[in-house]
């Protein structure tokens, strides 16, 4: 078997966590392969919130969820993920961030995540994690402003408090092309930080 | 599921790669964990190389593995594994190295692993392997000397050329005790390096 690079390893470890009747989040829609991931695992149950700021975004994902039947258990929003501690009351077991940019040829590369909205989005996903839930953020960092954003938020996650969190980072190491790093953010006790 | 600290993330990654009938080694016996694990799985066909420069090591694990009826396949060298690439002829699926010190209250902290024969024993392992055979390297780096060995060790790993291995660091961020890091260095190709 091969070493899974970080996107599929990101499933290995939604797989491990989430199980049917969860509530979820992906933070980035982008097109929609993650939203139908976690929709498949959470089942008629559970709920999947989905934001993307970008429409052509959140139409991708309607389209793939539409395909496969999945929009039941979807509340797709078309907005920045800094509103997650706005609009999401209940405790989920699991967030996924993909940062970077919109995947596709067609798409506007200018339009790329933020290390002030991103941090903001990932804190409120921590204090609406479960106990042993967690965060994953996979940071693409190839384009321009990805490597401050990538280095904001390790500094944020290499910050936080071990009584509260156990943080991963899953890395390849001597790879030209820059790969998307992996970090996964558990939280250790259900309190509120 | 609580994410897998590095020690245990190794034996994932063993599981996922080596196989009934497998020839590998176990590069750091110490109490001979890897190595009785490493036997359970290669079974009578396979065979495990066993190797530490401690006699209290080879004791503790012929002890072990012993108990466990497990001496059949593995074949025990009370010599550093800077001696592998001598000692050793056929090609092996994967190898272990845990860097540091014999675990224990009893024994002899003062004698530890370093980079001058650790180097040349990756080197010869990955030699040894055969196409998508694993090194995994668990570095414990908390005691003097410690952190010399772990940046030559990443040092050396994050400069192997991707054409030939993939380099996995996986670690975690946060924690204030230093826990170990893994290094899997995985062979992409059959041919020689």
């Amino acid at each position: 078997m091969k070493l899974q690079p970080s996107l599929y390893y990101s499933h290995t470890l939604i797989n491990q966590t989430v199980v049917t009747g969860d509530y979820v989040i992906d933070a980035t829609a982008g097109n929609g392969n993650d939203t139908s991931y976690l929709s498949s695992i959470v089942g008629s149950k559970g709920r999947v919130y989905s934001f993307d700021i970008q429409s052509a975004a959140i139409n991708n994902t309607k389209k793939l969820l539409s395909e496969r039947k999945q929009l039941d258990n979807v509340t797709l929003y078309n907005c920045g993920h800094e509103n997650i501690g706005k609009l999401i009351k209940e405790k989920i077991t699991c967030a996924i961030f993909n940062l970077g940019y919109l995947p596709g040829q067609d798409t506007n590369k200018n339009i790329i995540t933020h290390s002030d909205t991103t941090l903001r989005a990932i804190k409120a996903c921590l204090k609406l994690l479960k106990k042993n839930g967690l965060v994953i953020i996979v940071l693409y960092y190839g384009h321009p402003g990805g490597q401050q954003e990538k280095n904001d938020v390790i500094n944020f996650a290499s910050k936080l408090n071990q009584k509260f969190f156990t943080v991963l980072k899953y890395q390849f190491i001597n790879q030209i092309n820059e790969p998307p790093i992996l970090i996964a953010i558990q939280k250790k006790k259900d309190e509120f930080i």
